[in-house]
């Protein structure tokens, strides 16, 4: 069977003898091992889980697809398996080892003649791997999805005059992780007023106040796995210009959506947003672009950009979120994620979309 | 008056005319501004906050010690400076550049003519600050370790039969959380019952039951700075062995506390704890460090362990924490974060130490 670590030992280019990973993420994602450290070493034939005498045991009956080997000291238990495998050329994980970190396993390597490949063609080759999700991530980022929407939904009743920014998202939270998440996708952002027209705002001690939208961009995570929705909610009466140009980026959001499906590029489902909003003058206040994969990252190739020429999929997961920004007045932004299929989309955001008072 | 950019320009090596840190904690400790992408460039002479146009206009208003400069390409910016100043050398931040990083960075500097210095001697200047803390920060470690206390106080009234370690730990965080914490420390710890014996345990749902011990190693964060403290109560009543280890351990911890001062060395503060834990004979059972230096990182300078010839001075904040792990059976670890003075220390936790029954 292919395993994703005899995946990479298949792709490694010839120069490489093998492959050095150390985030937690990409040790995750070929292992299913969840640990605060270790190496994944993988050789063009076999992969090995390096874990310190913490985690040995539970390495042992938890990793899948590699041996695991426990070390005292790194250095002897590598040079081992460099001799073993005569591995005379190793990458390294460029976007993971630090300098330091780099230093100090090139030190280890050259003791055992082997040479470190300190590019990002390692990045690259799992980044192909990690774009196209299997139906086990989708199903685990469906339930971060779910976990989101009934934590949002119970929120939503919380909401009154005088509540705080942060207060609701600290709630939010707390759901979440009641419910069963791991952790956030991200700090939750809920913004309110003014505060919604910043795309990058932070929740502070701003009160919620009649006629203010409040927007929520959240997401949970489950085994690893992100979710990422934004939906922007009106507390009290929505006034006509609100209503306008919240009905501009719900449009322009279902015109970018009815654009995903496999074949079509990034940038194709960017313009179909894009375009709706520049014909009905808005086009300078999206500064954005529509959206981006996501998976073990929160955000993950491919980019769903202007320039983007990236070919979608079946089974690439990307969120779709236009938006509207009025300097120093409002914002809206609507996002939803979405499985690409041969012929459209799996939208896996259930949430309603029309402008909702609260 | 001599700024801590300043003192970083007066420590830089001949050899290099510039640093370029790019960690939000070390930007933040120079500039106190937080934000989740910059560049500190510091030269001989001056100090520049390098940001991109979301935090052009809060870095003018909040950030210390630098002028501010937005770039909207980061090369562009940099060269300027770069020609400016006519730096020819400029030391890389090699415990936060990833290879990736450093590789793109070095492209625009070499396009300026200026060479990196790609090694850890950035760090090391930066640590030899860092490990004396101001008055300032102290306070904010005495803030956090005292939402951290009443934290702990509240959910301590929580505790019932057939609670679970996840719950209570939810519940400390948001208890944190909500009365001012920036965030928690680390990923709270607390431990049932045999899971006790396991130093680097992770709370699951393991229920509370009668006769356990609960270890808390909890902590919270104010501005940045971190406190850590750990207490260790049963639940019901405690056996003549549970009060042995749990008398072992304080009075090891005692005794290494009394050791705390300014001159001393961290391993004789580790002698004084694995000393009276051996003569109860207990040695083998506690196979950690007698503590660490907390700070803006929860570990950090010193290490107080066996090895270490660091010599205590005033101002060092560092965690005093001893324990014994009977494998399978339960542990207990009590830990004070203090502050060295020149004739002992202040203690920075205040909770009692007392073996407590719940």
């Amino acid at each position: 069977m292919q395993t994703r670590t005899s995946m990479l030992s298949s792709l490694l280019p010839e120069e490489a003898d093998g492959a050095l990973i150390i985030s937690g993420e990409n040790r995750r994602y070929f292992t299913d091992f969840v640990s605060s450290a270790g190496y994944l070493l993988v050789t063009k034939n076999a992969a090995f889980l390096l874990v310190d005498f913490r985690y040995g045991e539970a390495a042992r009956k938890q990793a899948r697809d590699c041996e695991v080997a426990e070390f005292k000291k790194l250095g002897d238990t590598l040079g081992d398996l460099i001799r073993q495998y005569n591995l005379k050329t190793i990458m390294l994980e460029g976007s993971a080892f630090t300098l330091n970190q780099a230093s100090e396993t090139e030190k280890l390597l050259q003791k055992a003649g082997t040479q470190a490949i300190k590019t990002d063609a390692l990045d690259k080759l799992i980044g192909r791997m990690r774009i196209v999700k299997t139906s086990d991530e989708i199903e685990k980022m469906r339930r971060a999805q779910r976990i989101t929407e009934d934590a949002l939904s119970d929120t939503l009743r919380l909401i009154k005059e005088g509540v705080t920014e942060k207060e609701l998202a600290l709630e939010l939270e707390f759901r979440m992780r009641r419910n069963g998440a791991e952790g956030v996708s991200f700090d939750l952002i809920v913004l309110t007023g003014k505060k919604t027209s910043m795309p990058h705002g932070v929740p502070s001690d701003e009160k919620v106040r009649a006629g203010d939208f409040i927007l929520f961009d959240i997401g949970a995570t489950v085994d690893g796995y992100h979710s990422d929705m934004t939906r922007t909610y009106v507390f009290g009466e929505a006034d006509s210009k609100q209503k306008r140009i919240y009905d501009t980026v719900l449009q322009a959001q279902l015109h970018a959506l009815a654009a995903v499906k496999s074949g079509v590029t990034c940038g194709e489902v960017d313009a179909a947003a894009r375009e709706y909003i520049a014909q009905a003058g808005f086009g300078d206040l999206f500064g954005h672009s529509t959206g981006h994969g996501v998976g073990l990252a929160i955000h993950e190739a491919p980019v769903v950009s202007q320039k983007s020429d990236t070919v979608l999929s079946n089974g690439m997961v990307i969120t779709v979120e236009p938006g509207i920004y009025l300097p120093d007045t409002f914002g809206v932004r609507i996002e939803d994620m979405v499985v690409v299929t041969s012929d459209g989309c799996i939208n896996l955001a259930t949430l309603p979309k029309t402008l909702t008072s609260l």
